[in-house]
């Protein structure tokens, strides 16, 4: 692949902002790459949990990238039935080389019409989502199917964005970066998935997570009726 | 513990952003938490790769937090010898209930003379320096002796805050979190420390940071005389 490499982070209101900036970190270090932080103006954008970011780059003059990547976050109900977001999503992945989401941004690539026949994944919490939106259901920590790559929740971000530089550029570059950033991950607990979580500690999320998942499963429908 | 918990993440210039939004992302989905992003005036702050974030607190209406970390990046260069910040770091540890760094952060407290005879650790890269800064050098994920908890580089921000929550909260607490964020990390090599790396990787990471070590050791000499 010849550098210059141009990656696309959607940046939007009430997203979760590690799913943005776990891949940012990993992609703004790939040599000759440049990242651009997108959304409809370059008005100041605050993640679900209050931090507050600048979008660089707006959709009007946003250049062709090479790979547009949709994080995830509650904020993703909204773009699901925003017209001019899925426009610049399915303008962008007309002419990118990949197509990518972290977290539930595979939802927002779904509502696109991006996922049809593809097999994807997204966060544990929104994975029987998939299907409904055309794609075809996979677990794992990120699946790639063609030119499409998807990433689970989260913290996935920071493993998808390594595969994809090692995929783009190369293993030694990917690996360059995973020391830089000393990615030897140690988790204090092994609780960060359904299957390995204690019991308890996943029937509380479920229960904190059943109001926001009824509203998605009625927006879900809605959408998933237009596709 | 009682909560309000107040957190508070150092925002400033050239930090490298994962140091602290991997923190963050964790620390802000503690119950009933709050995190306070602090720089000596709410104008935007650069990270090293180009995010531009908001402070959402200044140094001078800071409440007392329980909670103080600094994250790294090449930013610390210019705050290991700036007397503001020292001096908001020396006052926020008098009554902190723990003072925490990520990453080359360790070196900040260190320049504060806050790692006097105290077990720390930091990036790889900088571990050397440790020492001169009064610091006991230890290579671990994180480090933590009483009150100071320090973590090892970039990503290791993300378990360090996780072993916090478990700390101050309860286990249960950390574990809810680390399943929202899906951490179960799986990355796609085993390059994330200098013992693991390929030898070749770990070779011309040292190269490309011969210049930044050279004005460091510098640095240091000065800051270390001081203290």
């Amino acid at each position: 692949m010849t550098a210059p490499l141009r990656f696309g982070l959607l940046l939007f209101p009430r997203l979760t902002q590690l799913d943005m900036t776990g891949p940012f970190e990993v992609l703004s270090r790939v040599p000759g790459g440049t990242v651009h932080l997108v959304w409809k103006t370059r008005d100041p954008v605050a993640a679900d949990t209050g931090l507050t970011m600048l979008p660089d780059t707006d959709f009007a003059t946003c250049p062709q990238l090479d790979v547009i990547c949709v994080p995830g976050g509650p904020g993703v109900a909204a773009l699901m039935e925003d017209a001019e977001v899925l426009a610049f999503l399915r303008r962008q992945a007309d002419g990118a080389r990949f197509v990518t989401s972290v977290c539930t941004g595979a939802l927002v690539l779904g509502a696109a019409g991006l996922l049809k026949g593809v097999r994807a994944t997204t966060h544990w919490a929104s994975h029987d989502f998939l299907a409904a939106l055309g794609a075809v259901p996979e677990h794992a920590r990120w699946v790639r199917d063609g030119r499409v790559v998807t990433g689970g929740g989260v913290t996935a971000g920071i493993d998808f964005a390594l595969a994809l530089v090692a995929e783009m550029v190369s293993p030694e570059a990917a690996q360059a970066i995973q020391l830089q950033i000393e990615y030897a991950p140690s988790p204090p607990f092994a609780a960060g998935s359904p299957e390995t979580a204690p019991p308890a500690v996943l029937a509380a999320a479920k229960a904190r997570g059943a109001g926001m998942r009824a509203e998605r499963e009625a927006l879900v429908a809605r959408v998933a009726a237009r596709l």
